[in-house]
């Protein structure tokens, strides 16, 4: 058989942690990808993911990692995008594609237009829908994508040979790809990803301030356990996404506690009939979702 | 080896579901029941339960069942027990000790005041903190309770022989027992299991309302599937639940209420070091959680 040349020849990684890592080690494990340099500020993460064989080599410089690249990921969290783009952006060659791993795509989109104007129709900005309580490099895995959904949010300006090269890299570490835009990504994710985050950090900080928070949390079980497991989700993160997606989570709590309005009233006139068909519908629509996941 | 006689020579379920069955199972397992007979409205349910060997027969009526009985398990929702308390009163004789599964204290307590005060020394209340979206006999299995928390909330009346049995029996399913009063239970689990449960519905309840519906569900990950596991529970086990805890599940909902009041300040005033710091606390109060585990 001829030995074919990989989808990437050298791919660099701005933020090698779970997303980053896994990225590369996905594309490794499939042959798609020839070398992989590593850039960050944490030199013992680089190490790892250096003795792991996530990466190559770590870059010297921002210079030696964007030499001859052609794909660049960005996959820091979103609050430290900025300096990194206003970095790199005078170092892209005209081959050099760029995508990123950000959870929000609004600001992201935003900050490309600000600090990658030059090379905006090169940039790809997508958003794998994956992750765990854990980070770093040592967390990654070439299957973590498996099955996920990757959101890409094109812009008009883009060469379309640009977003198939993103496209079919996601699509080779094993992601569903669905397109929109980037205020539609935001909202979506504001409901079933940012809500759910902020609801479940809030029960956990609001039963742990209490005087007999002990006694509660001996107690709790697997109920409990599940509904909190976000809460151990990276609070520098969490930061970062209610930052940059404030507006539409502000909208969805508005809306939540609208719901809750509505079961506070049935629980308080102890309408036993209306709060089970409540909970019928939600555990409907829940099972409806498992089946065609 | 000598026989030795096991700790309950005949058992009778009332209930057999995934606790009332997996009771049966787990001291059939441990050769700690002589003889299992199940009671229910359901007869399909009661013959799945003999097929699987959870019971050895069922009972022509409540007087076969309770002939001879050494150990009565109430293990129907809240919302069923009075009926069955008022049935069975004037058939228990004075050998025979009662206990429950429910999910709630004050209530199933008051219950046994008013129907089961000729034999109170004898009903010694509990509630095996176990449970699964699945329910039914087929789903119950011997190690169900293996590791999980009992709460018995003995009354003063109690004979200490009764209460021993009843705690004898749980230890034997390896559940850790904790004593305390109904009014402390009560608190406790609506702080950990019934406000999550109403939050969790109350989340997928507002989603599946939404015109996008669809959309949002196709995209919600792991994240969102764990918090809303318990939105797959039985809708009319938490009607009961929220009938008979409303009080305190009110008062909790309150506190949550006022919780999210900070976090929206937060988020509205943009402080990001706050928000962080809340995250973090959260994150940190359920890792040591974890750990006591």
């Amino acid at each position: 058989m001829p030995v074919s040349a990989p989808l990437v020849a050298k791919l660099a990684v701005f933020g090698v942690g779970l997303i980053g890592g896994s990225f590369a080690a996905a594309l490794k494990a499939r042959g798609a990808v020839g070398e992989v340099v590593g850039v960050g500020r944490g030199r013992a993460n680089l190490d790892a993911a250096l003795k792991a064989g996530v990466v190559d080599s770590i870059a010297e410089d921002d210079r030696a990692a964007l030499d001859g690249t052609d794909l660049v990921l960005l996959a820091m969290p979103v609050g430290q995008m900025a300096p990194v783009m206003a970095r790199i952006a005078p170092l892209l060659t005209p081959e050099t594609v760029i995508t990123d791993a950000g959870s929000t795509k609004r600001d992201v989109v935003a900050l490309a237009r600000k600090h990658l104007a030059r090379v905006l129709p090169r940039f790809v900005p997508a958003h794998p829908i994956a992750g765990a309580e854990k980070s770093g490099a040592s967390a990654a895995r070439a299957d973590l994508f498996h099955g996920r959904h990757l959101i890409l949010t094109p812009q008009s300006e883009n060469d379309a040979a640009a977003v198939a090269l993103v496209r079919h890299a996601w699509e080779i570490c094993g992601m569903r790809v669905s397109v929109m835009d980037p205020d539609t990504h935001d909202r979506v994710l504001s409901a079933v990803s940012h809500l759910p985050h902020v609801l479940s950090y809030a029960l956990v900080h609001e039963l742990a301030g209490r005087a007999n928070a002990e006694r509660l949390f001996a107690l709790a079980a697997g109920g409990f356990r599940d509904f909190t497991r976000i809460a151990g989700s990276s609070p520098e993160m969490w930061r970062d996404i209610c930052a940059s997606n404030r507006d539409l989570i502000l909208e969805d709590l508005d809306r939540y506690r609208a719901e809750l309005d509505r079961l506070e009233a049935l629980l308080r006139s102890g309408d036993g009939a209306g709060l089970e068909r409540l909970f019928a519908d939600a555990r409907d629509a829940r099972n409806r979702w498992l089946e065609i996941r």
